[in-house]
């Protein structure tokens, strides 16, 4: 299923995301248009790890309105201008009361900043330097926060999942908690679903198992992670976060703490042979949900994939991180990237090459050129040689195609080859 | 024995060698009066693993004649216008028809290339793409090649040794089947031969034996090694093809696949300190008979010496790779770096300090100045205190000396002294 | 205590110290005002491993007198005049037999060098170029050196400690046996007894216990190590050799031969993290004391700091290496130094972080901010993340500090909040 990223992208751009709410909801019912979700809901008040879901919040309406009682901020227009899990409030004050609880970017004065006071009751809005600095100094403002916790709500999550040959599993996730910005978030959970489809049609009998999981970020997985702790333990291949992967900037891989997850090492094979130019970080415990896979008691080789990554770009957490900061052929490109690279984790194998002792006389079965001249072995000759010498069982293909720089798939299929002459075999580890 | 090089070149310079037959035959007698060979002939159809030695080739004559009767192509007069292996055959033919036999490397119009067809059976001519272009587009030629093949024949292969004290080997090997070419290869076994009389003369009663292989590339090797399997296994201590050695190119040295033989390391070790520049290959599954020896199931210590090596050099298997492109004196020096690197095997030694606890007070046995002074300390004195601080058990001579940066000669000379004061002592391996 | 360095310094200068005598007694007795010194006299003829203590050597007075009975070199004005450990004379004798007993340093004709004879008995003047340039070519000297060598003499040396809670031991060596001479090798000693009182100051409650020796170059810590060999063996957690550390060059520490002691490792990363530029010596087997801690019998932790090294700078080893060529402000820099590398040392361990699996919701422990911003996370705060993350048993804080490139002591402040929380525990090995 190919369907129109960008179209998607509008429906789900105004919707109000946060750890929990209708706009999660409404986010994960559109997606499931995309690719076969399974959502669920976490009563709040859930114990998890050291956590708590924390209450459902919704907002109806949130404004500030001037003497004159014109809306010069209205939540409906920009669900930016409300501090995230602001409490309810309805009350008119003065402007030196209000800019206490007014939030700007003095150094970006056309743009609003996200901001979010999830564990800690407050209230206040967002708004550009430039209006802000425009306030009458002597006059009184109305404001008013519709605002909702509601106890008995829940935390709204979904999974998707392709099934392969065997249970262990690649996990991709993505977040849904941030309202009306593009690189951060709505590029992941996009990027998510084109990869589903893209695995779908291009692994058609996959080896590992694939989850796909949405969910508030932080508190999500940290959910997730205490419900299924000995399964991902068990069952992790590699995993990923898919973030801020909207706009059209060289990758950045950030590895997992562990170093030496297949995926990880599948990307960056893509990213050395395949880009003019890429980032490479080692794991740091900041950033996303890469932050719970691997903390020490986990530890799974879960890294992350961005393009401008969080905190590297001015328009991150604002209003500037918009349609216009992002490409939809540039996700398109990433979600080939993921796909290539699961590609290369299902083919990545160690063979046994089965006549060791010098080199077989491949001429004679068609496999070499039969006259001596400059060039006279193409690509995938040196491939059979390459394979047939280091097919000892101590190297991958991965590690071959890397030492003869000769390019996976050209790997791949000389190994295809050499399968069907019955010169190579899988390795079994004794 | 010193012997001239260039008059030895200038009598094997014009034989006919491929991978069997009389060229062959004679280039091995020519040499066996430069050392003491053992020369043994291998019967046609010998199976060697997955190999079987293929029928013994002579020619006779093999020409083209043009319609005035004149040769255009003379075997007679440069070996390398026929076709390796190429099958008998005396016919008229138009020049269309011809040109599918014809050979011409049309990027170096001046050159003609080496071409063969050892397993498949075609016939053929090598020429100039300026000859060939000078071709009368509607002239009929007569063709004759006066070669046959005889499945009654044999390979013929030879040895040389110089026995040490023990039959742990270091193996030397290069390659007899080439025609009329100066740097691949005549350089190899005229830099062998010269070596043999180096190691003779300046490694009185070596610690190793010395084997010294000359064989067809590729058949031979797989017919030595599967031959001598197990004998190899067992007493290899390091090997190494001697190939393309002929020019006064720096040196490039490609390691085993193995990587750590001690020969490479001493080779390596020279070339450090000794050589303005140099090239280090890592192994790759190309190339010469390195490729046998390293094969998975061998994995033995292998590596492969050469100045400008084979696909390096423009002349590389054509008729510009001649006398010309060549130094004598470049290959006198090629042999000595390869009598030095076996100095430093045979010499290299991890050895015991028998006074552990502290500096030994030097300057009582006559080995430390007693007068303070700058510069009062030697190299050799240095070399005592570098010697006595690292033999402990766990750093050879060739470690001491990279460390310290002080030349292997001098170092070897002042453990001859420690050892003489019983400071030292060679250390067994408990 | 804060003393005044250069009036010390000013005090020691004139001094003869060599190895024995009452210059090493009288050095001894002043560096006992600043520090509680253990001062001990070994009996000359004491054996230690291979060497033996020499006699004690006192000079009353030395000089040359020209014909007319001016003294031209008086050991009185300048002890470097006097080669070290002369023997007695006093004869007349013509300036070319006087020539044979004079050292000079042709290329730096205003520099008296200084030279030793310790163990073969030599007498002898050293002098200026210059000086030795003017000496009448035919004149008659006088010659006279009240020199005593003393068989039933001894030679000095002293310690002092600083108690910890472990008697583990962390030791701390320079020498005394240099006469006049600033860098080498007042600084040395002069930095220690800084360094005692600073780590006094500011180290409360060691862990480890601090051992200060002083001692003459290689004979005193032959003798000490002969001594104390399985005591040092047994508790040496790492020593450092300081010398040559009064002038403001760059540092240059020598890593110990077994290098990862983790004085030198605490060392490493204060010049790293530290200063614009320093150097960084691998172990060799010159150079002072580290020679006999390093011996491979011994092979003890021992680095060596100082600033411009022996033998890397021009006034080494002559007159010119005087009170105008140190800094006794950058002494004290020097102290603070090693003063800070060893409170690392005394603070580095291993933690776990007692709630491995996911991250703590540090915001209601009140040490993460509430409100999302940019920037809202402090310098201590990202240490608890990376703390937290790497505390698994296997990363000191050493390792932390580097990755994550946040101030050590940051880092440890940050530890002891958590240890508070009960978050973070010591590691203890199974």
């Amino acid at each position: 299923m190919k369907f129109d990223l960008e179209s998607i992208f509008d429906r789900l751009w105004p919707l109000n995301r946060s750890l929990t709410g209708n706009g999660n909801r409404e986010t994960l019912k559109i997606l499931s248009e995309l690719i076969p979700l399974k959502i669920s809901e976490v009563p709040c008040g859930t114990k998890c790890f050291d956590w708590t879901i924390p209450p459902e919040w919704n907002v109806k309406e949130a404004w500030i309105k001037d003497s004159s009682g014109n809306k010069i901020v209205d939540f409906c227009k920009n669900n930016l201008c409300l501090l995230g899990y602001s409490e309810p409030i309805h009350k008119k004050m003065h402007i030196e009361e209000l800019r206490n609880h007014i939030y700007t970017l003095p150094d970006q004065p056309e743009a609003i900043p996200y901001r979010t006071s999830y564990y800690q009751k407050r209230w206040g809005f967002c708004m550009s330097y430039r209006q802000y600095s425009s306030l009458s100094s002597n006059e009184e403002y109305e404001i008013y926060i519709d605002a909702s916790y509601n106890q008995g709500g829940s935390m709204t999550v979904a999974e998707a999942e392709i099934k392969g040959g065997s249970d262990k599993t690649i996990y991709i996730t993505s977040y849904i908690c941030h309202p009306s910005m593009a690189n951060n978030e709505l590029s992941g959970p996009l990027v998510m679903c084109r990869l589903y489809h893209l695995i779908k049609d291009n692994i058609p009998n996959p080896r590992y198992t694939y989850k796909f999981l949405f969910m508030p970020e932080t508190i999500g997985s940290i959910w997730y992670l205490s419900t299924h702790r000995d399964e991902i333990i068990d069952k992790c291949i590699s995993g990923i976060v898919v973030t801020c992967i909207g706009d059209d900037a060289p990758f950045t891989l950030k590895k997992s703490r562990i170093g030496n997850g297949i995926l990880e090492k599948s990307i960056e094979y893509l990213l050395r042979t395949t880009c003019d130019s890429y980032k490479l970080y080692d794991f740091f415990p900041m950033g996303s949900d890469e932050r719970q896979y691997c903390s020490p008691g986990f530890n799974l080789p879960f890294c992350s994939l961005t393009r401008s990554m969080y905190g590297e770009y001015s328009e991150y957490h604002t209003s500037l991180d918009n349609k216009s900061f992002i490409s939809f052929d540039a996700m398109e490109r990433a979600a080939k990237l993921l796909m290539k690279a699961m590609q290369i984790v299902e083919y990545n194998n160690v063979y046994i090459n089965l006549f060791p002792y010098c080199e077989l006389q491949l001429g004679k079965r068609g496999l070499y050129p039969t006259l001596s001249a400059p060039d006279a072995r193409t690509a995938i000759v040196n491939a059979f040689m390459w394979i047939l010498n280091y097919s000892d069982g101590n190297h991958d293909l991965m590690w071959i195609s890397d030492k003869s720089e000769i390019n996976f798939f050209t790997i791949k299929e000389a190994v295809t080859i050499l399968l069907n002459h019955k010169i190579l075999a899988i390795y079994e580890k004794a």
